[in-house]
């Protein structure tokens, strides 16, 4: 079994995990070590009202939100949920190494001179929203990242999500990594309204940081969304007669009966656990390396997530 | 339609392109706006000799080899393709966010003493290698992104490659960007022989830089290697079971008959027209954009690929 090594899937369940708490004489920790040696509160449950369930023909993706960052996107998303605006759209767009996306295939007409007549209403959700690409850096509890990023003054976590920082201008944002979720928007930035969602696929496309607004980050499910097959046209929209993969509902996990909530918990990004997580990922301790960069890149750093202990999913 | 945008896929065939040469009043090109001026000496072809065509069932992956980085690596996969050793093997891993990765499912069995009675042969290649992790920069050409790099002091290009280098060791090597293949090893750093072969399909994995001898990249037919369904068990593997998607045939361009191969040219890297590309990609002209970062990663620089302008396909 020849390899290049993971040792834990980033977004996936974790691997079983041997060992526990080290003698001050070993070796320095791998991820492994870290996450067998974590204590149940270096890991925090996800708001049921922070969770959106997606459902699809393969299986449920599972989304945290981010209010922080996004609140009143955030909040429009969850009327649209509620209202179940979403219930029966489709992915429009699959793009290699960038996004998949969906929303109402309909509601392109409204580009060709109105609302598109066959577009479903976004009301009672608003049509336009204020362009939340940053927030003021006061108030945001914020990890920095011991490491230089190319794209931000300082890179770091806040809540669990991967995110940057200017101080210079006060501001921060949410970063475009691995399975962030934003909002589709036109030319215009205050565009966007939730109607249309994408998720990140690809190398992180941290280009688009402080361009759109990030409502949220995939805990569960990605290889349902990153294997959707790619879309033939420009932009990996879908052309006419491709199959545009359905979505069945999206739901507000709070709504849903307890039974069938799936109750997860994220491993917290604030803890001396969370350092020394990082630490294992600068400097790979695994056999398995011959060679270690002593630095790594915001998305390369993996924010575990695993079921909550007293879940039976 | 509402996007984050990305006006050409980096591996995917060009979209028509509008605009031509800029008068010298104009705004800074985008990167649509470079292509459409590019002259036909800014893109060169790709030697049949150093080119690989993987038959899936679901359509062709052109990859093209790098000899300048890992030359007895290169020499012993052509080696194994030319004896068909990977005709009817299988994709064996798909991990989320990190690779996918062929080879022998037999070959397993070696790790259970011996090199297991129902293995493919490895010889007439060979079944050891020097470690090719990194290479003397003398003698490679090189051009260097303007941008820092956190996974190594020099970050740019050589002969269409993403690459890096350190001139306190005098050591270069090739870059895990999204596209990449590799050679997949055990611990033992010259473990690796070309038998199993991984392309990376998620956020870059840089800290495999210097760790594994890469040799080449796919430069076509990326969208069918992405989204092939990821296996359940540790690392992508596929557990008893599970279908593992079949590997028809690997050719050497070289050997096909000249209407079956896949002309392509790759955008020169060495030319005024690539720094104008990568300008385009540091500072986002596109109308679409609010902010721009003045900055670009290694592995978001796209290294264009387009049919070769004398081939029908």
């Amino acid at each position: 079994m020849k390899l290049p090594r993971s040792t834990v899937a980033a977004l996936g369940p974790l691997l079983a995990l041997s060992g526990a708490v080290r003698a001050a004489s070993a070796p320095p920790p791998t991820m492994a070590d870290v996450l067998a040696a974590a204590k149940p509160s270096d890991w925090r449950p996800v708001d049921p009202e922070n969770e959106l369930s997606l459902e699809l023909s393969t299986g449920r993706v599972v989304i945290e939100l981010a209010p922080a960052f996004a609140p009143e996107h955030v909040a429009n998303i969850k009327k649209l949920v509620r209202a179940k605006y979403f219930d029966g759209l489709a992915f429009l767009r699959s793009q290699d190494n960038y996004v998949v996306q969906w929303g109402d295939p309909d509601a392109d007409n409204r580009a060709e001179g109105g609302p598109g007549a066959k577009a479903r209403p976004i009301a009672p959700a608003r049509e336009k929203l204020p362009a939340e690409f940053t927030r003021p850096i006061a108030g945001l509890a914020f990890t920095r990242l011991p490491d230089s990023d190319g794209y931000a003054p300082e890179a770091g976590f806040s809540g669990g999500f991967p995110a940057a920082r200017d101080p210079k201008r006060g501001a921060a944002w949410a970063a475009h990594c691995y399975g962030m979720v934003g909002v589709g928007r036109g030319d215009d930035p205050e565009s966007g309204n939730g109607s249309e969602i994408y998720v990140v696929i690809g190398n992180a496309p941290r280009h688009l940081d402080r361009n759109v607004a990030l409502v949220g980050r995939v805990l569960r499910g990605m290889e349902l969304l990153s294997t959707i097959p790619r879309g033939s046209g420009a932009l990996g929209f879908y052309e006419k007669g491709e199959a545009r993969a359905p979505i069945r509902s999206i739901r507000v996990a709070a709504d849903l009966p307890a039974a069938s909530r799936t109750d997860l918990e994220v491993f917290r990004t604030d803890t001396p656990a969370f350092a020394a997580l990082v630490e294992s990922r600068r400097n790979r301790k695994e056999s398995w390396f011959a060679s270690s960069a002593g630095y790594v890149e915001l998305c390369n750093v993996p924010i575990p997530v695993r079921a909550a202990p007293s879940s039976a999913h």
